[in-house]
């Protein structure tokens, strides 16, 4: 990895600099994990206590913090912080040269690529598909056939990409994903389960990022579209016909059945899974593990199976909790009526 | 895609034409997606309206039911559009030419192919691999040493099939999948964890299909066997020595654990998980994200976590829901016997 | 499959022959799946009765059992029978021959691989990358520039293992797993949702195991870690920054959200998610489904959503299961306490 000067990595993220400028930045790091000559950061004010631990050799934080080690002071710690590691990301250029294509590829006559694709050993791209430039194809990559791909797109190892897939600018594939598989549909009728044909595809538009061996099914007929800005984590499995709206983020191992609607910046914790055809509002976000058997209005926040409004879900968990108090408290009123009704017979009797 | 008139798909799905057969039809699509030119359905009641809406230029719909625009009249719409979109599906034989076998592809001399075999780029056959007429390898499949796999047989690209699989006729494998990885088999002792090998196999019977990065573990020693027509889809775990019979479906990344079994014609919803060594009877019904933890009785409709029948289980649901009420009573009870006691006391002091 | 004698497996296992031990066994099997010349094994009294009619040629068990067919006496039947089951595994050298590259793999001239290590077909193996004596890639693994991997390691077909991963000795990688993809980072600002990038690595110990299409993302900065002779299952997300300390098992389709710690021997049932930043105590367990919202103390067992002490869990369950006859309890109590008033009102009247 390159090092810098402190001073030149304030400038590069529009920071000021406290301190000694000139210290050697060689890595960035966590506040806890951070090493000598590494430039960690502080967002939080309960983290403020590592800064008198932390090995790191500087620090990026907010106006108004007392540090005694060389610090860039910055507006929001968190995305400085997240601009500086680009600084030492790896340039993928480097170690894949703009318009190399591995001997070993096997790349179609028919294929149009802009001169300064890279497609990476063992890659394979078929008939008549489209690579815009700047884009980037590693190892094992499969394109079939009609699929058409923008500019600025990485595409990581073993990712398959099915017929007329259509995936716009700067989307990042993670390995292992498959885009355009078959979508689950299926009749049971008298003579057995028969397949109904898939024939529609999936789109992909800009700025997507798709996690490691994530399954986008294409459509029965039509399209499965992901919204640009759209953040998909490893494992997610999204069905036939469903559409995942403008920047939402769904957590790793989330299921969503066919022909359901996401809508915009919808958050989906891990592992929820969704039925099929309902609609999640905009800015709806959906807790972990929670499933969803009805639509979702827009802004609501639902958690816990079957799904309700988190609020209620929460009063739900803590009622059953007090479930032990209810029944002992059950029980005293149960002796003390019992014993009103014998003071009552008693009287009667008198 | 191609173009056929109205009155020639009739004619294939043996419907009855309403109107003008000589309509031509370029696609199929769901009656509220459909455009000009596309052929649509209507099977449920609730939808009819969308027929005034639709810009489909003709109709699959049943007996009985007012229209104006061009239609096919049949039994059942549902199972009638299925092959209508048959008529509009890719024929793989012209995208893989029967027999061809791509010249990257790597073959062991000692694999035995029918003829009509297609083995797309950068895929592996190993030694004594068998392969039915008819099927089609495509690229980057992975096929190790003395699997058998029947007729029709379709794999899609970066499937792995290990040893000595066992793969029926007409199977259909989507991406990603693996068929035959190591069971979870290990035994803790004072030595620490213990690998137990993985020494059975996997058998997977006619008409099945396995869904994109689905695993299907090889059994620990014997066979873990899918049956007949059952349908798995996406990022399913199937464990070591499971069987499912024939006609099951299982939707997308439900768990089963090692020597379960699965009867007939049972449907599992999406991310349910299973324990071990338990029956689930045929034609049982497991509800999306249930937990499993005893045996099902045949027939039987399971949900919630633990499973319970779902009658009961939605009858707890529903009670958790009137935990507040029933707090609230509660309270009020212990109001009213609080000032009966009180009376009690006074009418004694009197 | 080879062939031995009961006296030679004995020998092998360490254990005594009761019986004829010149009989031929040809395999291994579950005492209810075993065939004539096959050798099964009773380790649960509950089986004992299965021994009347099991098929097979001989039986492993423990002392003190009475049977009339050939066996094989040790003190852990279950330990034996793995170590017999090892006798008729596959040796993967003669499959893969030691020092064998595949002239269709893909190794670059800088990889500095030992000499008797194995390079499937289709391989990709990138600059930098170093791989110990013993090794064995199989079809179609992709290694990345900088991955360095120690002696007796398995990757199976189709594995990803992305830059700059650290593998220890003996680690066994099913197919289609992917080691390192890009952690799950982003910023919502005000301009969108901006990637943190992950220049991180994946650190896996020795004697590890890592089941198919699971995925292990590499850290934001600094390692995620996999501790000696941990098992994971197939399908599980393990996010960025993630600790599984030594000796843990995780069963398929778990999920670990970033910079959560396991302790060391934590078992975790199949399906269970954990939010990030918490740490699962030393010898803990998490229930199959269990959803993990906060640390567990070491030793603890959890389960159930949100995931309690699990005989608080199973209490919960008990109570909710008992609902029913709370609310009639309440309903004539509510009755009696309505007769006591009116009475009162009466004798007031009167």
């Amino acid at each position: 990895m390159p090092t810098y000067t402190l001073a030149f990595i304030a400038d590069q993220i529009g920071g000021r600099v406290l301190g000694n400028g000139e210290v050697a930045i060689r890595g960035v790091s966590g506040i806890q994990e951070a090493q000598d000559g590494e430039l960690t950061f502080l967002h939080r004010e309960d983290y403020a206590p590592y800064l008198q631990e932390t090995k790191a050799s500087a620090v990026i934080l907010g106006e108004g913090v007392a540090v005694t080690m060389p610090a860039i002071v910055v507006d929001n710690p968190q995305v400085a912080f997240a601009q500086a590691v680009q600084l030492f990301e790896e340039d993928l250029k480097t170690v894949y040269p703009p318009g190399e294509r591995h001997p070993s590829a096997v790349i179609s006559t028919t294929a149009r690529l802009a001169s300064d694709v890279y497609v990476g050993a063992n890659s394979v791209v078929e008939d008549g598909v489209e690579i815009g430039p700047g884009s980037c194809l590693l190892p094992g990559a499969i394109v079939l056939r009609g699929s058409r791909l923008g500019a600025g797109v990485t595409i990581h190892p073993r990712v398959v990409i099915r017929e007329r897939s259509v995936i716009g600018d700067r989307v990042i594939i993670q390995a292992g994903a498959v885009i355009g598989s078959d979508g689950f549909g299926f009749i049971r009728s008298s003579e057995g389960i028969q397949k109904v044909p898939q024939i529609g595809h999936v789109l992909i538009e800009d700025d997507v990022e798709i996690g490691a061996n994530v399954c986008i099914d294409r459509a029965a007929t039509g399209v499965t579209r992901i919204g640009a800005h759209a953040k998909i984590d490893n494992l997610v499995q999204i069905g036939h016909n469903v559409v995942v709206d403008e920047g939402s983020i769904l957590c790793a191992q989330v299921g969503i059945s066919g022909s359901t609607t996401i809508g915009r910046e919808v958050t989906i914790g891990g592992q929820a899974g969704l039925v099929g055809h309902i609609r999640i509002g905009d800015k709806a976000n959906v807790g972990a593990q929670a499933g969803v058997t009805r639509s979702v209005p827009s802004g609501e926040v639902v958690s816990g199976y079957p799904a309700r409004p988190h609020r209620q879900a929460r009063r739900y968990f803590a009622e059953i909790a007090r479930l032990p108090s209810f029944l002992e408290k059950l029980r005293d009123l149960a002796t003390r009526v019992a014993k009103l009704e014998t003071k009552g017979d008693k009287s009667e009797d008198e």
